[in-house]
């Protein structure tokens, strides 16, 4: 399934995106390499990074020019915090951890950087501006789930595999890349890559990748 | 079924309340008087509203301290959205108006000054300054289609005033209730009356309230 | 002076410029004949005015990409603060005005529903958005203090008029208009009005515009 | 001269403020044993970082609730981009770094979280959240030029501590004090300790503070 003319050319252009989709944590998750602490540290890590990026995703509703732009934006927001929050609480839940515990989990930096970047992007720039740093996320993990679902070698974290390799969550990613080409098209035309503008929605791309790797550096460091 | 102490607190201390609640475009919508030609204007600039109040409730998503804060929010962007737009939307085909139409509807200052208030009193203060904008539209519909659904003596308008007397748009009122007293509880405290915050909070309902009653007067004016 | 392409481009495609620019209000400003009591109630209310329009010119520094833009955006800050509300209160410390009741001046719809406007264009949109948003009020003071400063018959609102049409106003608006254009280029290029944001621009500079023409109209019903 | 009494307060709970204040960094600037290269390293980074606190000044302006809090705002704002800049700019342009390198400087990560996560304090929540995610840079630095001017064993990096020890910086720190004792004082009144919002400010004073401490590794790590 496509994501979207949009985020091919962007993700193209993006030296580190190999690093970020084939990163050791994402084969510790297919080989089942991956030790279990670290697995769950990452996911609480996780769940404070899920509340962050639903407010991106919030904010982008408060940004959008039409209302075919709102509806999707605010069906990933219910999504986010209804759907995908809930099988952090449930895996977690089995491992013994509370969502109380959860929310409380002590923020590390580079999970604090990752959010807080994304966010600063729709607060100081427009929707574009936002989507460009939404979109490493929500089509890498498609990308990931994809690949992973076709080469695992374990059945230890199919959970987690299947998650982002099911049809609504492939869904997902299609649908917000129709939004970021629809979003494309109406402020910058349909020939963005020749617009002043590519350059800085490609670096905001680009940094909010960097980002995702740090993010899995900081899973393996429990 | 009650609204929250905090609500209540708010509207015994506005006293322009009535005008906004018994509104002589209310008492059109009960007794079956309004002229058919202001109502249509009504909801198209009501539709212009619901988009902007949307985006308001989900800057109020970006503003939560807690997940139940971000969930209840959350919900009421997507009830907005998919279900209140969508009455407007159902009407107006009725009476031979299409949604593009709708979208295109030349927003009217009365509309506008409330809108931009709301969000900028989300984006001036905190969650709280929020609600108290926003608090005075959601509450005050419920008490408007209760008062009309027990005193109504024309059924012109009954598919309007079912819609907000209805136990689903009552729930909202109570659920949006709720947020309003645990966020004022988590913020300033139990005894809200005697903070500083406490006048500010008040003058941003107040001044709600006044741009509720601006909105219908301008729905008499089409 | 000139005032810059993108905002000549955008005035010439505003039908209501003129209903602005050569207001009752300002005639009345030009020949003598404006009351008292109208220029009293309108310094009042562009008091609480100039307090928004400031902040939405600290909204464009948050916004900006260059240290350039930062700089101009944050010069006109702190003009707006420091310099022109000070008119304000000088003028209205003679006719026995306080600061605080300035302050305490209960905002109308009018002035309200502009200034709230214009910072709703910088949170939904980017730096384009915010400008063309705020350049119909720095500029069209810059062409009435020009031309009222030309045309006057009157001295009795000779202060108000030499404000605006003294060089150091001009090159306000010299100085935004180049922001303008440097901002413009550096985001859509140099051929602007065939991008697909220029018409939404071009609706963000109209409004503002007929924003202002309320602005007059509410300054003639005190 | 005293910083405030919030500050203090704020201050006194924050058990990793020494581990800023004392820091390595800070040390080798008083004894001259810090390496030209980790200097301008953290000359670069922090140009870079004042561009983005400049934009979280500007954000308090747009938070403001009355002209005082406002003016004060706006001037750290022009301070921060016409003052302190400029002192970046003239050493570094010394070591043969012009200001176009300076603004590519590529902005590392802990960097980059310190100064959104401020913006966020401001964007989430009112001034108050904001202006206790800025105490700690502000007032800190204060704090060091003090110490540093009383005690250093070396001229290797006088300017730079003289800016900060200055009367000029000192009475920057002392009306930001002033500011954050009013805004207090008008939204949660004079035992602020006892409201319910003191943990979460107190937790973000901490988390900036935190992140200063990181900015500093960052230093020693060119």
């Amino acid at each position: 399934m496509t994501y979207g003319k949009t985020f091919a050319a962007l993700r193209d252009n993006t030296p580190v995106w190999p690093a970020y989709t084939r990163h050791a944590f994402v084969q510790g998750l297919g080989d089942g390499t991956l030790p279990h602490a670290a697995f769950l540290h990452y996911l609480k890590q996780d769940y404070v990074f899920l509340i962050h990026f639903s407010r991106a995703w919030a904010l982008a509703v408060t940004k959008a020019d039409t209302v075919a732009e709102m509806r999707l934006a605010a069906g990933t927001v219910n999504g986010l915090i209804n759907e995908e929050l809930a099988l952090h609480i449930k895996i977690c839940a089995e491992a013994g951890i509370d969502e109380e515990t959860l929310f409380a989990t002590q923020e590390r930096q580079e999970n604090l950087a990752y959010t807080r970047y994304v966010l600063d992007a729709g607060h100081s720039g427009d929707l574009l501006d936002l989507l460009a740093a939404l979109a490493p996320c929500v089509m890498g993990y498609g990308e990931i789930g994809t690949h992973l679902a076709a080469t695992k070698t374990s059945d230890t974290y199919a959970d987690w595999i299947n998650t982002y390799a099911s049809a609504e969550y492939q869904q997902v990613c299609h649908d917000v890349g129709e939004l970021m080409d629809g979003a494309v098209a109406q402020r910058i035309g349909n020939d963005p890559a020749t617009s002043p503008r590519w350059a800085s929605l490609q670096a905001r791309f680009a940094m909010a990748t960097q980002l995702e790797v740090g993010f899995w550096d900081m899973g393996l460091d429990p």
